[in-house]
């Protein structure tokens, strides 16, 4: 009888244990355990400018708990490298008012080189864009929305940061180089997308 | 026996409580109560072509179980409309290789009548655009960027859908008005469109 | 005796005459003494730095001898003064990273008021654009990509100028306002569309 | 006698003197004897349906008298090429909304390769654009628009024709491949270059 009791004590507390465990399970964990989202930072560069900006969106991006960066020059990504992230954003210098040959190159590789179509493998996963270029108005805006368009065409969700595109830099005339309130814009872009990423990786987690 | 029984009660009780738990936790809560989003689709229309793809993505969000759907003339917006949605698609017949003056007046109307910066109140909802056109190729793809870059202006989260930057029609030559197959992508856009709406209204409601 | 030599002389004066006036005329005619060519700058402005800018790319083309400029804003703009004109310079301030409604429908009624198609009627003109913007990388290069997208569909002949789209100027931030470096670039931007427009009109002409 | 001889000397040296007046005057011989303006159409093509339209621009182009018209892949291009051409036609196919990796990568040698700038010596040549894509609105308005906007940053001058902002042909779905009113596009585009090239070479010669 008392093992019977026992028996009976146990179940007891089984329930009374798993209805708690439901009960707190899903709220705490996705709020103070955040599943981590994986962001990829890729990008060109010929001078160290954009460079520069890709370092500053992967401190944004790491600024939010939670975040895996990684940061590859374009040439350097992997299908895995792809697959693998909840987010993608893309950097590339301005050349004749659109991005660099190299990034064109590389978007066109998610083709050729990584089969992404027709399966439509990065739907759903995070874009965004960043820039940097000799003038003002003389194509960095093309080169951001150029590689949004390449993003929407493959089913991605896009977003803006540090600026209305994305962030970007001027790195000649007036102002050289890149400066503390456009590597602030790099920073934020970064921010952005990862807590965009994150919420969007939590919801499809469910 | 009476052992017997308060275990077959206690296993009883168990299965019950699984049974609840299981209804309230947030997966099946979330699946099959979701919470209501609500897609404002607003478009400008002249000939009808614009008014028909509108119904059609109507049709396609209204799809999505859970989805409110409101749809109106750009002119008829409120700024209550505007706030209160969780998506926004909009949809413009191509004059000159861009949005019709009553579409992007509505668009200027969202910072000089309904006061939207800089607090940047449409932050996070979801945007997507839809047009047509009289001929191939001039100007329904530019007019939809165009309305995707006011809306990540906007800092809001852009989408495509039925087609590489959104829904479109050719409205003349060999394909007068808008076919079947036009209408499917209208209502894919819609679709695709409270999709993620609900995908980030969930997580953001935690 | 007397006459018949006053007839030789008479005819050696017009076969001089001939010969001089034939060899002076095509040459010095079309170099010295231009054709004028009429160049139209239209604009809407609401704070004034679009029109500071009109005023800028009006001098600019003003500057090219035997140009004829004429500066309204775009509402004032009549079919007339489209129709006459060898060249139509828009320019619009940035809102929602596009013109403003103002200027979208000044295109609009090229074709609603004005009856410009389906004859393309501004065939050949020279196009250009101006913009300008509160921020860097936020909208003026798309208004001005667009105008000239709205040009190209109107088989103009169209021009970039003081800068790789046309002019532009940011007015807020650090650079608030219209600076001495953005008049300059708006000068070129006059002086190139009525170089261009010169060089074109002149050839038509013959 | 002398008199009468001298009449006759005076009458024929009138008409010596207005035929070579006439045969030197610019009229006739622009008008008659036209310069030959030289038209380059470069392009990228994996399938070969680029290269068809590519074929039909230069059968456009040839069809304006006194037009010399290059083909060749971009890959082949040389600065040669570019530099004595009076006009430059580039085609590509739709890549990710956007030109091929390969003609962005064109382009960027007109800097790298073949030193265009800082002289802008494509400057005051002609330009335009020819798309081909797999769907009605999935990027051959981007691919034809970035090419024209690479052209405007070297200050070329820039047209459509055969279409809003050029020729395009739809390759994929219902209408497989390139059909004859595509070809007659790509053929009016051909033309349309040739005749503005010849009207600025003209003007320009004098």
């Amino acid at each position: 009888m008392a093992s019977v009791m026992n028996i009976e004590k146990l179940l007891a507390l089984a329930v009374f244990s798993l209805t708690v465990i439901s009960s707190v399970s899903h709220k705490s964990w996705a709020e103070e355990i955040p599943l981590p989202v994986k962001v990829l930072v890729a990008y060109h560069s010929l001078t160290g400018n954009t460079e520069r900006m890709a370092e500053a969106v992967v401190e944004g991006a790491k600024s939010v708990p939670g975040t895996i960066v990684v940061l590859k020059r374009v040439g350097q990504v992997t299908a895995e490298d792809l697959f693998s992230s909840d987010a993608v954003i893309v950097g590339s210098p301005v050349y004749w008012s659109n991005m660099s040959g190299e990034v064109k190159t590389f978007f066109d590789n998610w083709q050729f080189k990584f089969g992404i179509f027709p399966e439509f493998k990065m739907k759903n996963k995070v874009g965004a864009a960043f820039a940097t270029g000799g003038q003002i108005s003389s194509g960095k805006e093309v080169t951001m929305l150029t590689i949004l368009a390449a993003m929407l065409g493959n089913q991605m969700i896009v977003v803006s940061g540090g600026g209305a595109f994305g962030a970007s830099a001027t790195t000649e005339g007036d102002s050289a180089g890149i400066d503390e309130k456009e590597l602030t814009n790099a920073k934020a872009l970064g921010q952005r997308v990862a807590d965009v990423a994150k919420l969007i990786s939590r919801s499809s987690s469910h």
